[in-house]
């Protein structure tokens, strides 16, 4: 028996198809969007603009499946009549308006070319002042609202994108029926919805982007929403009263769409969940998992039992029931720019390229910790964790006249793993219990230098997931507890996820030198992050040169 | 009526020719070092090791006085018996060991190949303990010897390199008769001095460097001196008793070196003053008249009169009577690193070279005021004035993923003229006026766009040096006024002295925008510095992200 997961990405979506019974991956395909630059509609009069045109998810959809198929079919003992059920992911929040019949505003002629009736993709920043509204009302109003994601509501996520959307262009919102999350969208689409009111709507989107909690009656009340606009109150009875775990499934394939795949129809679709929340299913979340995906930025994502009451924490963006693992506070944090930083390092700095890349990461590994004095903040892009203030900026101190860009390009891999050690604690310190860190994306699996410095500068061992696939594995794995082939998360888990052979624990001496540059960083991060408003930095600079005289 | 200025620099030695009434300069010529790498001897196994072969001094005095006279004569209306009295400026504090003779120990067969008996040139930082020590115990018993100097003894100066040198070659030290700095020696050599005690020291490297002052009797007691080591306290007796201002000559030219150099035996030599003190004067120095010799680290020159009573400038280095003018307290101050830092950033960062220089040049000047985001500390080589703190570093912040490397190359002209903002404005608090800023230096002459940002930032207009040679310039004028051309230094700074056509005027716009980024500045500045420790710095990042918007 085997299980598809989907994995809708940024730049293009793939297919896997798992066995169920080990997690064997037999066939995978990816499909690249056609549209824009990589798949993203862009403005060059407005960079903080983001779409996707919705017919490249369906264009990729079959694609990427019909391929992935195909690769397994060359396997023996597969076939399609095999497949059992399908689970989606996608980025998030990434909404989009359909009309009545449950299509897209894009697909149709009229707002074929007009960027706002596109699917709003996860990083478009243009409601930055709707966000900033809706934050203001809520702390005045509903305090409620923004206290489990720091209390800061971001441009990212769905009021924001639709409230603009109201305010910019009325005609596509007054066009568009209802809206939609494309972690929504796509199992609707496979289930063969034909209304908005058909679409079964996942909590972790829901929790995580659009205010939604049983505690207040799901989404946010009407009299809130009249305080936006109005319209938006309106809307609400367009959008869903209630939104469900991945106990719940999205639908069963329609005939229709088992023909466009080669696919046997009928067969039990999972609840859409956002790429990272079933990524961490792919990579073995658990109560005491915590789950790190590495890539241009970082996502972690832990659970903690809901039979247990988890405190509000504070800096931590989303602790949601349901969102990532049935039966589970979902509790999710990151960091806004990992590998952005080292590419802006190396590429847009240093004005080099892969090449590059490779020659600054072979100095750095012949560097010991502490040698150079540097010490750096992982903000170049605002601080999600444990800040949540988008309003903060990049720092580099300890540079000399002989400070080489190896140096400072190992600073900023160790900034960002102080950062990560600052979540951890932070965690750790609110109850959530951390006893293994297993990685993901694609610097965990390309970097075990910045591995190593992980390990070095949380004191934690880190593992690697056994799947480079991990979010479309973990969409396969819901499918595959949904389609009755495990009888629960931990078992389909434990059947079907692993960890690479090679993992990285503290050096020990190393991890003494970190500490004393971690409470250097916290002492920095802590002054301009707001947290301490008379600091003491006099000793800072000193103390650098201290553990560079006693490393050199 | 002629004076010859002879400035010896790091790297080589320049003769100028310059005509008493006016100014005009008739003749130059430039002889580089022959030894070690650029005229340094270094020790590849201790980089802060820089010493120089006193033969060199020699051979460049020669040569480039005989090519300086030479280009001269081929002016109308000159002839070398028309040169009344020579001048000489050297680097400081550079210091070397002679015998009872006054010869160098390193032109002895025995020594020459021992970097201990070379000269010890002023950017020698071997001595970083003898520094500390004299620091320590200067503070303990002496506490008057360095409260005009910062509280800090450097490891540059006289006491720090011979004490080492008493510590880590006793035998150099024993063979010594006497150390003698080079601005003295030059002098004394062209006055046929045949013993140490026929030296006539000048008062800037006395009082500047080796502690030197009336107010204790000149130089450092016995008592305080045998603390160190009872050698030092020995050598006392072979330094001296007095150390002179411009007003009394260095000797007379002596009839060998007459003919050596073909001038006019018997005319008078100036006192030995610091290239920059030399070349305050040829910019003009005068009270209310600051002088900035910008180049790889910038020193600041301004006079006080000796009727006034100067206060001790926390921060200031040096305030010394008749280090500078006679008849005026010399004000030192200056930034251990400007253009080393852009180097730094062009070469060592960016890994280009004087084209990628142009480039970011170029870019730079596109760029409007606060428009980055950036704020940068320059403290790349520690800070002189007024921290004098070398334990302090660089430090950049208000990176983004987007911040590019002529950004950056901006903020750190702008660091560097924040740095020059807070000398001004700590000596005009203690009462220094300035009216007007003399710039000189190979920076201020070609960096049209650097001296508008100074303009911008300190809000005085900047002014640059008529003449390129300031400082051979300087010695000439001293030379004149010794030899009776001009009946003091006013006078013969009138009457041959300049500034270029070309002056740069604060840009009302651009100061506006620069008063909000320096307040953010001296934030950081004194957090950092240890000034304020209890900083608030949450609105730092914040601040500089609404100027960055405010100049989109």
């Amino acid at each position: 028996m085997f299980t598809l997961g989907i994995d809708f990405g940024t730049n293009s979506v793939r297919a896997l198809l798992v066995r169920c019974a080990d997690g064997a991956e037999l066939g995978s395909a990816v499909s690249n969007y056609p549209s824009g630059e990589q798949g993203v509609l862009l403005d060059p009069r407005d960079h903080n603009l983001a779409r996707q045109h919705p017919g490249d998810y369906l264009v990729g959809l079959q694609r990427s499946v019909r391929a992935a198929l195909a690769a397994a079919k060359r396997k023996r003992g597969f076939s399609a009549e095999q497949v059992i059920g399908i689970g989606v992911d996608t980025t998030g929040s990434s909404p989009l308006p359909v009309d009545e019949a449950n299509r897209p505003l894009a697909l149709d002629p009229k707002w074929r070319k007009n960027l706002n009736a596109q699917c709003w993709l996860w990083k478009d920043h243009t409601s930055i002042k709707e966000a900033a509204r809706i934050t203001a009302l809520a702390a005045k109003h509903r305090p409620q609202f923004i206290a489990k994601c720091g209390n800061t509501y971001s441009s990212e996520w769905f009021w924001s994108k639709i409230w603009h959307c109201l305010n910019v262009d009325p005609k596509v919102f007054s066009a568009a029926h209802s809206w939609v999350e494309l972690a929504d969208w796509i199992p609707s689409v496979l289930a063969g919805a034909e209304m908005p009111a058909q679409i079964i709507r996942g909590v972790c989107c829901a929790g995580h982007k659009a205010l939604y909690a049983d505690d207040w009656g799901g989404l946010p009340d009407k009299d809130f929403l009249s305080r936006l606009d109005p319209k938006l109150a309106a809307l609400r009875d367009r959008l869903y009263e209630k939104a469900h775990d991945a106990t719940v499934p999205a639908g069963r394939l329609s005939p229709a769409w088992a023909r466009k795949l080669g696919l046997p129809a009928g067969i039990p679709i999972a609840i859409g969940e956002m790429d990272v929340h079933y990524g961490a299913i792919g990579c073995g979340v658990a109560e005491g998992v915590l789950v790190k995906v590495i890539g241009t930025s970082t996502c972690d994502c832990g659970v903690v039992s809901a039979a247990k009451s988890v405190p509000d924490i504070p800096g931590i963006c989303g602790i949601v029931r349901g969102a990532i693992l049935p039966g589970f506070y979902g509790i999710e944090a990151g960091q806004s720019a990992v590998g952005d930083i080292f590419k802006w390092w190396v590429e847009v700095v240093c004005g080099g390229d892969a090449g590059l890349h490779a020659r600054l990461t072979r100095q750095v590994g012949k560097q010991k910790p502490g040698q150079a004095g540097l010490l750096a903040l992982d903000w170049n892009n605002g601080n999600r964790t444990i800040l949540v203030d988008q309003q903060l900026t990049g720092l580099l101190l300890g540079q000399t006249l002989y400070t080489t860009p190896a140096e400072i390009y190992r600073a900023l891999i160790e900034a960002t793993a102080f950062g990560a050690r600052t979540i951890l604690e932070r965690i750790q310190e609110y109850g959530v219990p951390v006893k293994q860190i297993v990685c993901a994306g694609g610097i965990a699996e390309k970097n075990p230098l910045l591995m190593q410095i992980y390990a070095d500068i949380t004191g934690c061992t880190m593992q690697v997931s056994g799947s480079s696939q991990a979010c479309a594995l973990g969409s396969a794995i819901s499918a595959a507890v949904l389609a009755g082939a495990h009888r629960d998360f931990p078992s389909a888990q434990k059947a079907m996820t692993s960890v690479k052979p090679r993992s990285f624990r503290p050096i020990a001496a190393n991890a003494r030198i970190y500490d004393r540059i971690y409470r250097l960083y916290r002492v920095v991060h802590d002054a301009f992050g707001g947290v301490n408003k008379s600091a003491d930095l006099s000793g800072v600079m000193k103390e650098l040169l201290a553990i560079k005289a006693a490393n050199a």
